[in-house]
């Protein structure tokens, strides 16, 4: 049978597992459009901008296990989804992305739309090629989609020229095998477990891999028999926690904080996670929490299988016992103003068993994760490379990816208006996601920053970090994308608010005034 | 006087004659915001969204005639406004980006926010340079600052580690000198000449520069003299046109009409444009409507004096008269349905004195161009680099600019939510800015797009098209941003509350469902 590039493009992302496209085509995308039509399988989910729609793929892959493709339109197209791009691969999140461009003999033409698609695709993927002929796509399609699930995963974004697509001599290729994840080195398990056993205060650091429930209870039972400590790196991709889960704080994300919590630690243990670094640098302070004479071992790296090697440390220390974990939920909603203490309360009493939270709460919502060690069991998204604008798309790509689940996205106002579009895919698609918006009405954490470099802002600063001037209602945006939506003003209507929306199919948005 | 590098980049900037700033800061940002305080004259307008930031600096250098300041946060702060740069660096436009990024010493501990900022910087700038120290910041200000307004004007990238900001040593830069733009070169002017004596039939082609009253009109006598004709190129960042003025039509967009138009031509000189060149290839078609046995003359390049060189042509064809030009508005209000030329009689009618046109209307709005050329004068702004979500930025940026002139957004839905956040920032600087959204609620030049490829799209391809389920309400989100509006389904509710928002302060959206 006689197929095009992109026909054959469509088949072998079939053929390789991946089922879901989040999508904002273009010109140079409409032959991979067409042949949606042709080729029946793919689930396509349009976003409104392109940030949506790689946030989205994003999601998918973190709670899916498998990447989704995005199919995007040129260099801009790839420009304006590159900020969760990077978001997605400090998660090291599995991604196929399909990018078309200008026909191969049409791009030294320099039409307007040509521009250095190679060039922004290297800086944010792990894998890139540009297909010059229709008949290598498949094969090329083939390798993006293996290479995106080789561990840790990562971004692999596969530039398609249009007459790559269009010519006739597509070929399917079959899927191709995924490496396992590399054992831990022996040696370095030894080292690890010689260090725990030296009576010195040691701090065991878990990310990517390691934060699922087991690799992290057997944390626990490591810790438990050593006196060490266990805590999680400030960003994470997923978290798997709550009831009967052991809870893992993370290191927190001001710098005092977390040179204050890391100083009395001697050694240092890294389990699948770079070494912990502060955010930004600040005069006369250190650019890590780690202490400069501590001990610090790489056990893992984030491509290690974390589960065989937490489960080799175990054995390497004797095998020590599982520890239950104590603590239970306390079930009592928050009362009164709006606060962070008394949203925690309630997002801990009425989260649903098996919920998908995406938190991009930034500094309203620094005591929700602590708080919520104890709620029904969940998973917990971070927005791990600091672009903000992370959360309406994660959301909705987790809800794409677990239908059965219910997803909260908790919000900050000033990180929502970057990629406000997702709402209408969440309505499009009828995604059971509740969105919190946490209306500040300014950029409070750039308040604090500023306190930080130690000015007293005056008028003209302070007008950079206002919000307000006017106010965004959000529940008018909501609506105007096909959310229903409602404003809480008191814990009371929050509660209410949320309680309902989490009894109800489709999304909702509440805008908490606090 | 002792100042940190931040608060010289701000005198600096102010010294070089720039003294508005489109800004959506982040941490790294915080001694620039500061500075701000200390250091009086800079106007600095808030974005949400790094693409209305760009997009509206962009707008602002088209009617202000000298480029904005920017300020940027890291890598993907970049990204984010990546597309709205593309659509200036195809538009020559003069601009000064102030990218905050990682301190010199932090960017080795690759943090969460580090990304290859110089390189997405290079990819879209004329001039990028990464300061490391406080001591160069001034000087290097200085030097963007005459970088962006060589001709045909740039893109100008500073890069600024948060250390060569905080720390003390800055040095203010006086303005540099801004270099004339080079005139025409004589052998160039007089094959020109020749070439336009020979008979044969000639397409003279404006771009850049040559888009002005005067040179238009220069280039009207050239032809009247001579027997050719004068078109612009398909986009552009600025034409002065209507009524008093000399009519010029635009390359068309589709490539049978652009193919078709210019086949008749045995010669083509370019006046400060690039060959014309088609959108994108498609099968079968040609790469440019210039016919490949035509002779082609470059006259100008971008860069060049376009008046003198247009002064210089009509001088060597022995100075031809000027020719009055003929047409005059028809004072006729568009009735009954909505279409794109019901819509072109009213804004050809209504259309105020000395208005700005930011046209994003994509296909809709192909006939308001060719309808208004004897509307009262105004300045027409292309999105030029193809890059959807232009418009809503462009036309902030211009209203800025202009404040004594009212500007009207010409705009498709599609584009018109890939940077919708803009309508708070005319809200917050209440801008005098009407913004018409069509609302066919798809992507309907795709849908022309797919049937060209020859597809006859079925339900899957169709659903990646379709902006409806749900609707989107463009009021409410209007309104949510603090934008009042109104929907207009006929003409006679368009013509009042076009003409209504055209006589009152501040912004007003018409959503006009068509």
């Amino acid at each position: 049978m006689s197929m095009n590039g992109a026909e054959s493009l469509v088949h072998t992302l079939l053929a390789s597992g991946i089922d879901t496209c989040f999508a904002n085509p273009g010109t140079s995308e409409m032959h991979f459009v067409a042949a949606l039509d042709r080729v029946p399988g793919m689930r396509c989910i349009l976003g409104l901008q392109e940030n949506v729609v790689t946030g989205a793929a994003d999601g998918y892959a973190r709670i899916a296990g498998k990447p989704a493709a995005t199919l995007l339109h040129c260099g801009p197209g790839l420009a304006n989804g590159w900020a969760n791009l990077h978001n997605g691969r400090r998660a090291n999140t599995m991604m196929v992305n399909c990018v078309g461009d200008q026909a191969t003999y049409h791009r030294p033409l320099d039409a307007p739309l040509t521009a250095d698609t190679e060039g922004l695709a290297r800086a944010v993927s792990g894998w890139v090629r540009t297909c010059t002929t229709a008949e290598e796509v498949g094969a090329q399609a083939a390798v993006a989609a293996q290479a995106a699930q080789t561990s840790p995963g990562t971004i692999a974004t596969l530039i398609l020229p249009s007459d790559t697509c269009w010519n006739d001599g597509g070929v399917v290729a079959a899927r191709l095998p995924i490496p396992a994840a590399p054992t831990a080195a022996p040696h370095a398990v030894k080292i690890a477990a010689e260090l725990l056993r030296n009576g010195k205060k040691t701090l065991i650091v878990l990310g990517n891999g390691a934060l699922r429930a087991g690799p992290v209870a057997d944390a626990h039972r490591i810790a438990a028999a050593t006196g060490a400590d266990v805590i999680a790196a400030g960003s994470n991709g997923r978290v798997e926690r709550g009831r009967g889960r052991h809870p893992v704080n993370r290191i927190p994300y001001p710098v005092d904080q977390s040179v204050g919590l890391l100083k009395q630690y001697a050694q240092v243990i890294l389990v699948g996670t770079p070494k912990p670094v502060i955010f930004f640098a600040y005069p006369n302070k250190p650019g890590t929490p780690v202490p400069a004479d501590a001990q610090l071992h790489v056990m893992t790296r984030p491509e290690h299988d974390q589960v065989q090697a937490l489960a080799a440390l175990a054995d390497e220390l004797g095998n020590p016992a599982h520890v239950p974990h104590t603590g239970a939920a306390t079930a009592e909603l928050g009362r009164g103003k709006i606060t962070t203490e008394a949203f925690a309360a309630t997002l801990a009493t009425l989260m649903p068993e098996n919920a998908i939270i995406a938190d991009e709460s930034v500094t309203f919502g620094r005591a929700f994760f602590p708080a919520t060690h104890h709620a029904a069991p969940h998973d917990w998204l971070n927005v791990t490379g600091g672009a903000i604008g992370g959360g309406i798309p994660l959301a909705t790509g987790a809800a794409i990816a677990a239908p059965d689940r219910r997803v909260i996205n908790l919000q900050a106002d000033g990180s929502a208006m970057y990629t406000i579009q997702g709402l209408w895919t969440q309505a499009r698609e009828n995604l059971d996601i509740t969105t919190v918006i946490f209306s500040n009405r300014k950029y409070q954490i750039l308040i604090g920053e500023l306190a930080n470099v130690g000015a007293n802002p005056g008028r003209t600063a302070m007008d950079m970090l206002d919000l307000g001037n006017p106010d965004i209602d959000f529940v008018k945006l909501s609506e105007g994308m096909g959310v229903p939506g409602a404003h809480a003003t008191t814990m009371e209507q929050l509660n209410d608010l949320l309680a309902g929306s989490l009894n109800r199919k489709g999304p909702f948005l509440i805008e908490a005034i606090i």
